[in-house]
């Protein structure tokens, strides 16, 4: 079996020189891939908040990257007045998504950083948060490559994977989560198709799942949401991988809208289902989805978003829920970085996360 | 109860005068409804060709009114050469969409209308092919008043039913089958909501069903495809109807992409699933399923059609079955003008269509 080189796509990075912050502009996608390098704050800021780069890993990664970049342009090498203006950076790009935990999270890991170096040159400081935000962009790294190590566990060469919305590249570093699998068999040389469900109303798995799969030549199919039932029937799955937003105590996932009935369909069709990623979105203090609130979003982006034309007649309702919960019943393995966790869930949990329980 | 006016959609008449057809041009909607009128056998050609006019008995409708008009205007009151040129617009009106089984059928009824007149007067004759294709717009309107009326009695006053794809007024007459009940129950004063798919790829919920639902009065929610199972998980539907394109004998049921999956949620959230549809959708000499071929459709009906620019990377494969197949074991019955079928089918059918089975 030949290794194959993949061309990871490099979401985020430091430019060459390491004063600006390089980065796809994800809005462009899948037509046009535009890679943006600045240093200014304002479009370090506009970057987050117009959803250039998305995805919660990426955040936190983008934004460590951005607070050393400005921090390098700060005139004051005295640490008060330097960590006076890195704290007014800091609540700035902050305040680019108020509600992106990983965003506040590794801002204020790289503020922590600078605090700890508060009594060494200037220099070290500011080597000291570039070797924090490169950490933290490793970390994620290592993390989604345990994932999709245990992940590509479950299957074998030759198998065709159905997925749905987007875990992948662009929303994290270099594998991904839900998606992982793909790409890390591509670099084993191991035989992985894939069907990749659309995802409406937002399209995440036309536009950014079947683009990324597309350009690390992973054989992918694209097919509406409503053609997963007809291709498991025809027996052409022989699993499913998604990513997940939140899981429950009892192993209820919830993840983008649809996530719930490819699982119905699964079961229905005996199609083993997988739910892949990092053991920080799963919520040991949420007994089950039930718990779990879910967004509801426009009318608009059914009826308008990305179309030529209004699709449905003005003023007509409509649901829109963003997400919805898997019930753990459907599942049949929760893969994390750790380790994979089979049912029943709060037990193989207990296992595995000991400290969270203590 | 207070019976309701319900402005039923006149989607194929004769003009008053009874010289010309009137129809609504399809592919306009849901954002502009736009009435043509015409006598000329070219613009007739053209309704049908470029799908103004669509939905196989509305395209049967249409083709008899417009075969009479143009009978209207042959310059022969003398038989042979009368009935020369009317076999000639028969067929360019056939050859509009040669595959479209209701177009021939219908055309083939007004050519032998016309024969079983040829020993009348012209005046007679005429009026005779009048009198036919009101009477093929007639029967249609009593076919689906009977299936919507079936249908209705599977359903209480206050209960929501989901609903995939179109077949509703426009491409039928009045009541249309699939959507047919939540006409019929606003005429009646029974209060039935309405959810319904977007049925992606081509979106005929969203531009069709929607469309007819709302301007008919009917409480409709629209949600995309794959927010079916979310909804019925909460509990907010008590039963689907769906049309039918060809049913087999043992009762698998044709029908747009995307049936199937509402029929696997339906059948895990303990929902009822009806199939609704006339009669002559049942194929008797089609033993399952299984030999139902499935029309395969352009890639960029998924990638392009409709949106702004491409949703999907250039070249990325598509799978696009236009429709599916849903095993009679997740159907609770089958509702056609005749009665209901309940399971097993192949016994059922036999009961209520005996002189098929001689």
């Amino acid at each position: 079996m030949e290794l194959q080189q993949v061309t990871h796509i490099d979401n985020v990075r430091l430019s060459d020189d390491g004063t600006r912050v390089v980065y796809i502009d994800q809005t462009q996608l899948p037509n046009r891939t535009i890679y943006k390098e600045t240093n200014k704050a304002e479009e370090l800021f506009r970057a987050i908040y117009e959803l250039q780069v998305r995805g919660a890993p990426c955040i936190g990664i983008f934004a460590a990257y951005a607070l050393y970049v400005l921090a390098l342009q700060i005139p004051h090498e005295e640490f008060e007045p330097f960590y006076k203006e890195l704290v007014r950076q800091r609540d700035y790009l902050n305040s680019s998504r108020p509600t992106a935990v990983n965003l506040s999270k590794m801002l204020d890991r790289m503020d922590a950083c600078a605090k700890s170096h508060s009594g060494d040159s200037h220099a070290a400081l500011l080597e000291a948060m570039r070797a924090e935000a490169c950490a933290i962009h490793q970390e994620d790294i290592d993390m989604c490559y345990a994932i999709s190590s245990y992940g590509l566990s479950l299957v074998k060469d030759g198998d065709t994977v159905l997925t749905h919305c987007n875990a992948g590249p662009l929303a994290t570093s270099r594998y991904g989560t839900g998606q992982g699998p793909f790409y890390l068999a591509k670099e084993r040389g191991i035989n992985l198709k894939a069907y990749c469900d659309e995802t409406r109303p937002l399209l995440q798995g036309a536009r950014l799942t079947a683009y990324e799969l597309q350009r690390a030549g992973v054989d992918v199919t694209l097919i509406c949401d409503n053609m997963a039932g007809m291709v498991m029937k025809q027996g052409k799955i022989q699993a499913c991988f998604v990513g997940c937003d939140r899981v429950a105590l009892n192993g209820d996932a919830a993840n983008k809208i649809g996530t719930s009935s490819v699982a119905v369909l699964a079961k229905h069709y005996n199609v083993p289902f997988y739910v892949l990623g990092p053991s920080s979105t799963i919520d040991f203090h949420c007994a089950t989805g039930e718990d779990i609130e879910i967004e509801l979003r426009e009318p608009d982006e059914i009826r308008k978003k990305f179309f030529a034309e209004p699709v449905a007649p003005e003023g007509v309702k409509c649901y829109n829920p963003a997400f919805d919960v898997t019930d753990h019943s459907l599942i049949t393995a929760i893969v994390t970085e750790r380790g994979i966790c089979y049912p029943p869930f709060s037990e193989s949990f207990r296992k595995l996360f000991p400290e969270q329980f203590e």
